[in-house]
């Protein structure tokens, strides 16, 4: 059995885990990233785009800020369609500034993986049957099988940052475990299609024959989803179906300039809010997805796995350069302390803008009241907008 | 049958029946106040005591303002009491100043009788069977009886001040009037007692065995309230088992601080959210309680009546001194909005402070969350505040 040794083990190459890897990279602090899939599944994802400052500093400070820079969209507000008419949060005007880049999820991988390949970082992809040891004792260690051949890494430190069906998580006992979950009773179908996007700013609309949202990747590459029933499957929707119901569910404005393609993608995702507690056991991490998923209204799944890092990457440099290992200490509290804001934000937003099929009508009208109030008041506006651009790590 | 002469005729002597016909006396339009309870029941009502700006503001236009503002209690924050601890809520900082005045609508109701009788002001107690008649034609009337005699008032039109259970709703035929309802699963028990109230300002506590409340009418008059299952009865509470539960849900220094003694009045009231609409049908006028209750968290239920005065009284004025009804053409669009944002409001605030009998861990931690984000946030305490002291006019 050949055996490596390192100071991280990151089990996970998806963006949150390779900006980790890449961060103590420049710090010194060697890792290695094990990954599940091949590269070009982990590129071929399609998720989220909108990225918190917080995200998108962390990117300036692993080095690879470069090409987001460039390219990526910086938002300074974004829409909110109801009853016909279409109102902004201005999200730069409620900061003092803040904003969110437009940037998709594929590229921040990408340019990750060009950043670890050109420092020579070690990403183990298809990794197959990844374990975590020993996660309570000094010197963890991590096997996976590769080629018919199991191989074993020791570290100081494991991160899972291997989302919601990794290992990770459920390498913590039962027992010290807790977890918390709400099922929503609808989905979202996507669809990306090779198209300019409908508004240069994302379109949120709350509509009585569901949420629809109109978000991108960049001037020709647009991100469209409807709320769907859960029983619905891709198969039962066209692109053509998927357009028009689109269409019925934006203000006429709008739909009149929507500009409809073939999708090139096109998918049902469940809605969830959930959470682990702790994020520590032993010697593990949990990170991002992992520990908690948010509901995508609010685009918070992948800026909450950033936040996760963050702390991480604190903890690690306190605990290897100044020899402090509260920053690890306090990572599970300080960082769910967070994530609990952020869940709240994100089942908030879905309540605000989506139609719950079993709410009565009273519970219509008070949704709508609260989109009235929402833009009758600068304070609700400014909580909305510093929940949107990220709330301070 | 001996038949009466005005203007307008205002069904129940309540707070907002009673503050409607001194504000229009003052400006020569002449009415009629009929109630159906006598004058010492109205008087016993306990009830709200947390009067916003735009209330307090009405009643000295009345004339009536001059021992609210000698007795009445300016409190310029209030208290959040959760996890163990005292957050503070502070009005006048968050909205600029503004206030509210703690006088118990007793005491309004006492002092609106008092400026009526020096006025000479026409309010017949003991109606029996008032009934509204010819709403949509142009000299509308209502009949009632006394003494076994039945009388009748003609008038212009006719205002429904006549609380959730009376007569004036249901005058609007049932195909005209939608009714939006939301019943909560739990009751508050509430106990008047002449101790001196446990703190200066009101606390609202969310405890894990449910929300209480330490509110007051004056220095020896306090108002405590627990929440309790819709099954409990007040036979069920004795004084001694009230203060104990009462205590468990406080922080442990607000609670031996508490002074307690025999209840001097005790009930059980349920939490409902109700809307009619529209709440204009002919000449008919509904305002207050008659066309919307809200559950009592956050101290809006007399508070919106108030609002409808507001209009109601501008109505009258516009359509009397200027011969202009747009007022009173606009008056159910007008309130509806403020209602409705009223009750999106308590609906809020109560599910933030409240255990749902029937809520999953997951819903307790995002309750948590809500308060964690609550106190982290400047804007989320200004939206709080500006609520709390009353949206404008």
């Amino acid at each position: 059995m050949s055996t490596h040794q390192t100071q991280v083990v990151i089990i996970g190459g998806g963006p949150s885990g390779l900006l980790l890897s890449q961060l103590l990279y420049r710090k010194g602090i060697s890792s290695i990233v094990l990954e599940k899939h091949t590269r070009e599944h982990v590129l071929g994802r399609i998720r989220a785009g909108v990225l918190e400052h917080g995200f998108v500093n962390l990117m300036r400070e692993a080095g690879c800020g470069e090409r987001m820079d460039r390219e990526g969209e910086i938002h300074e507000g974004f829409h909110i369609a109801h009853q016909g008419q279409l109102d902004r949060i201005d999200l730069a005007k409620h900061t003092g500034g803040e904003t969110v880049m437009v940037y998709g999820q594929t590229e921040v991988t990408r340019d990750l993986y060009d950043a670890r390949d050109a420092m020579g970082g070690m990403i183990i992809h298809e990794a197959q049957n990844v374990q975590p040891h020993a996660l309570t004792e000094t010197r963890p260690h991590v096997t996976w099988e590769q080629n018919g051949e199991t191989k074993r890494v020791e570290c100081d430190f494991i991160v899972g940052a291997d989302g919601f069906h990794g290992v990770s998580r459920k390498s913590i006992p039962a027992e010290v475990l807790k977890e918390y979950e709400k099922v929503y009773p609808f989905g979202w179908l996507g669809v990306l299609s090779e198209t300019p996007p409908v508004a240069e700013e994302l379109i949120y609309a709350r509509h009585e024959r569901g949420f629809a949202l109109c978000s991108l990747r960049s001037r020709v590459l647009s991100r469209y989803y409807i709320q769907v029933p859960l029983t619905d499957r891709v198969e039962d929707w066209s692109d053509a179906a998927f357009w028009q119901e689109l269409k019925r569910r934006l203000p006429q404005d709008v739909a009149a300039g929507l500009q409809t393609g073939p999708s090139i993608e096109k998918s049902i995702a469940p809605l969830r809010s959930f959470v682990a507690e702790p994020m520590r056991y032993g010697n593990l991490f949990l990170a991002g997805d992992a520990a908690h998923i948010v509901p995508p209204t609010g685009a918070k799944g992948l800026n909450l796995a950033a936040s996760d890092i963050h702390y991480l990457y604190h903890g690690f440099l306190d605990h290897y350069l100044n020899g402090d290992s509260g920053g690890l200490h306090g990572y599970s509290e300080k960082a769910l302390a967070r994530v609990w804001k952020a869940e709240r934000f994100s089942w908030w937003m879905t309540n605000l803008l989506h139609r719950a099929p079993e709410g009565s009508e009273t519970d219509l009208r008070l949704q709508r009241a609260e989109l009235d109030y929402l833009f009758s008041s600068e304070a609700a506006q400014v909580s909305l907008a510093e929940n949107y651009v990220g709330l301070p790590y």
